[in-house]
């Protein structure tokens, strides 16, 4: 087959317009040829679970699967009686971009929260965390936190703990969509563990799509008890990959060394030099603290215009905010182009 | 990324214990790079509408999805309201292999059809057809026949259209199962159309990883009509890759030249080579016609403890029938060694 | 059986304390004795068609069900296709009180609307009525109203249409939560088509059980193409009642003569009574409109634990509101006792 | 409202087209007025827990509930973990007269036996009881019998016992489909609990409506740990009446003297008269041990055409087989009068 597009081409779209990290491609190679046991029985998947454990502590267990939906979907329904509900952000990528894949899917009702900035904390929580045992309200079972956020927000790891205290206290047990989640450890400059397994989380979405991986996604449960079924539900849940060595495989690749986190501070410091050069330019904000590989930035109508002669982005709304995002290909230039442009446009 | 097995090492336990075939890891290598629209909007995606059309005609529509299970409940979802229900074989994968995806994931009511080789005929099919319009029935709305059947066996273009046309004049559509349909293509020696399309087939799930893709399948709607809401069904069914060109790369390595027929090909040959094989050794009996990669044979206990030492393979049921599959990279001295095995199996 | 309560007593807690209406009960024993078809096909149910078509127009056509979860989350599904999702106020009954039913059962996924009062806009509406035709969204196609809302408000007719006017403008459909839609034709002093079918309502769930029924609640389609696979649906939803010549008769007692409106119109007037005895008394205020047969209230806590001590009522928040309801067989004498009680309490 | 219908006329078709008896309308009238409770904290639900507890032992807790089909749908989900699945006779209502019930509401895989009678043994559900642990099949956690079956048959201490055994030394439930239970136990002669409680029944749906309620079923859990989240999920599936009084007192009514075993062997008397009376007749067989109030009979098609003139019964396939259901309210002459018709049928 040949190649059907220019790969000199980039864009601020998404970290998922990017490819495969070549290593990762590698990997699959390295995996590639004779027979191994499908569906998980193979050495690619032994390997990843030590792998995780040496990130998430030695009660760490991990299913890969296919993609991010699925992960949420998956793990939350495992974490849940049928009667749960999940308290989340309204900004949530759950409530706002999974279509109706919770609900339909998942039968999972969302118990939604106002947040200034995608990040909730145990007061915005309480608004929702009550009514245990009433059969009128669906019971509030399991809080999702985004790490990071949709706005490209970091919690702290005192933040995180905070929730998962509150959450414990009440019962309920926290979940975490980590897509970006190594975006969040480079720019915390922490290891995974530490706002993870150590903060209280219960079970984690980690992402592997947006850092490089051709596909996968691997649900981790970091406690006891966090997750019931869920090699049953997997299947149900259409996840269960046959040829998993070559999911497990991109992760081990991904994780066994420092590639992961040398892809995110990769683009998280795209970001920085993104947000930097925007915040020269006249007219132009930036909306949110950037703490991640994504820059929210509000332009006018004649940036905007002429910036996306040359680049693509995503409109975050109708007023003139758009999203920037940097993954791990995107180059020091092609950031500069892209502010240099902007810089440069005419009124 | 270093290899944790030994690739010198098959099985005859499943096509999903093989790989991926050279030729499609090096179309993930070409479709890598730079960055292109996800969610299918990107040239690859584009191009397989193509070659779709041109193995299927040119009303055909393609959506890549990540697996089998994840193929047909999503393709009889869109092919049905709500209230729809699905005839089948009793053997039907989406049956005995699926857990309670079917039911738990797709709300498919399964109206199911003892066979005596897992192929179903108008007459069989007549068993489940009726209670039209009564609110009390699930209604029968789709025939799902599978091609190659869960026992190897074929269905000939013949058999198909007349399913098709009962099915039709009761108002049914007809999905196919195509997970090895390149097997049953290279054993009836036909281009993928005439059992499809022209026999009236309205939806096929094209089948990708037992063929030699990493992972991979394709819902080809083939008629008019065929199926309703499908892109909104996938995201909710946990089937939208983000990276979307990695699959449809793969599938256009394998189908714009003849890699999925020469692989079909060559595991065909091997199963019919280990037929011969079995049919000369005492105590052996193969089970069905062998028309694909699969040979049912049943074992004396000793041979099947002896073989079983050296190879994979499964049981498919407690009275020493077996599965012996074939794949794209089974050789002949796998195949001569197991046989030979078997023949000098000590009593 | 003997009588196992005190029929004196009554309550300020919810209509459906109350028991049933004696013409309602007379209903029952008419429509007894001898055998009719089940499921639907006797000649009340039949009849009920008449007594729809004569307050909603020759077009209505009505199902009825069990009850008003029933009736929503039955309805929402058959107006919507698989991957459809309904706008309601964060408020709605639906999204507050019917535990997770529509998510579950119905697979329904909300987008909510904050609202000043219970009542939607077009402009609130606005607010979730995008990304038609984007597979990351659940598609909003209903709008789903409460008339009377939560906090016992009424719509307008004109404030109805401009709600149906916006809704079919972008391609969705109007749903009305009805389970009070007799008190607010009370209050607006209006006939039951004016604010539903010549107002643009698409589908009315009609409240019987809050209004002196024993059990019972009917779906009225009120426009062509409202709804699809009704019959089959209902079934699937758990509420097609075999002996429904009971629902039947009951709606028939209801609605052929005045009694729907003759109770309604007394529960509203207790309620205005309510309120009125309440406005004279210090410290207490009146939370919102009185425009049906409930009254939200603000209390000191002194006050609202000595009338707890005789009548039962339900807490709304933590801050002190209460809901206080009257129902057809609310006395003027119970009012009274209630706000003297109220109003003699002391600090 | 007036009597639409003429209350002398009977039928054969089903015991849900009878109505009411007039000892359950007199206990609605008794239940009626004042204020109670709602959604079953009342003192009609309380007692009624008494009252099963006298007939089904102390351990019993019960949960009212609309309709059948809802009784079956919720009292499985709460027997099973979402990945569970129920094993059933292919003749049970649950597969065949619940449309997709089960399936798109339930979420429930049923795994099915064929049977001779419609009685499942040990034997046969091995058929079905196995792969635990595997992810590929839906894990069969719960046997589902009817009692009586769909075929009028009935199951004696001895069997129901032996399939509890042996439900249990796999890890199963059993749940019993109850509908027509009282039938059954007039039929032995024996206590409802020797049949439930004593012979190993973990849940059971107990039926009201086709013995003279006018609607009403009602779980009861007999063993510890037998179901969880009742109360959640009696309302997710849309079963939670809020004027419950009116459900429970029927069932006092039904329960507390015998009300309910009076009806139960009149109507199995009349089934037996019929049977009695159709043996005598030329080219009439009768198809099924005669053990409640069905008759499953064969006759020839001017017999069946001439009768049908008279009395509507149904028909149960396509070669004449027809059931005859007799109720509580059925009348000797009313069955005399039907075998005369066939007895003086004019070839």
């Amino acid at each position: 087959m040949n190649s059907l597009h220019n790969p000199e081409i980039i864009s601020f779209a998404s970290d998922n317009y990017a490819g495969a990290h070549p290593e990762i491609l590698a990997a699959l190679t390295a995996a590639n040829g004779g027979h191994v046991a499908a569906y998980g029985y193979d050495p690619y998947t032994e390997r990843l679970q030590q792998v995780m454990r040496h990130h998430f502590g030695d009660q760490a267990e991990c299913w890969p699967v296919f993609n991010g939906t699925g992960a949420n979907v998956l793990g939350l329904q495992a974490m849940l009686p049928r009667w749960g509900a999940v308290i989340c952000a309204n900004s949530a990528h759950l409530n706002t971009d999974e279509n109706g894949a919770p609900q339909i899917t998942g039968g999972l009702k969302l118990w939604l929260v106002d947040t200034p900035d995608g990040k909730l904390t145990p007061d915005l929580i309480a608004e929702q965390a009550w009514g245990f045992g009433s059969e009128h309200r669906a019971q509030p079972l399991v809080v999702s936190i985004s790490q990071t956020t949709e706005y490209g927000t970091c919690y702290s790891v005192d933040e995180i703990r905070a929730i998962a205290d509150y959450a414990h206290s009440l019962g309920m047990k926290l979940h975490m969509d980590g897509a970006r989640i190594a975006n969040a450890a480079a720019y915390l400059n922490l290891p995974l563990r530490s706002m993870t397994t150590d903060a209280g989380v219960d079970l984690l979405s980690f992402g592997g799509t947006k850092n490089g991986l051709l596909f996968g996604e691997c649900l981790v449960a970091l406690s006891a008890d966090a997750v019931t079924g869920m090699a049953h539900l997997r299947k149900i849940n259409l996840q269960l990959a046959s040829k998993m060595r070559f999911i497990s495989a991109q992760f081990i690749a991904l994780l066994e060394n420092d590639l992961w986190l040398h892809s995110a501070c990769h683009s998280n410091r795209m970001a920085l030099r993104l947000k930097e050069g925007l915040e020269g330019i006249d007219g132009v904000s930036v909306c949110y603290p950037v703490q991640s590989n994504a820059v929210f930035a509000c332009l006018p109508p004649h940036i905007l215009e002429q910036a996306r002669r040359h680049f693509a982005f995503y409109d975050w709304d109708n007023h003139g905010m758009v999203r920037l995002m940097c993954s791990f290909d995107t180059r020091a230039e092609d950031v500069d182009k892209l502010t240099g442009i902007m810089r440069n446009a005419i009124l």
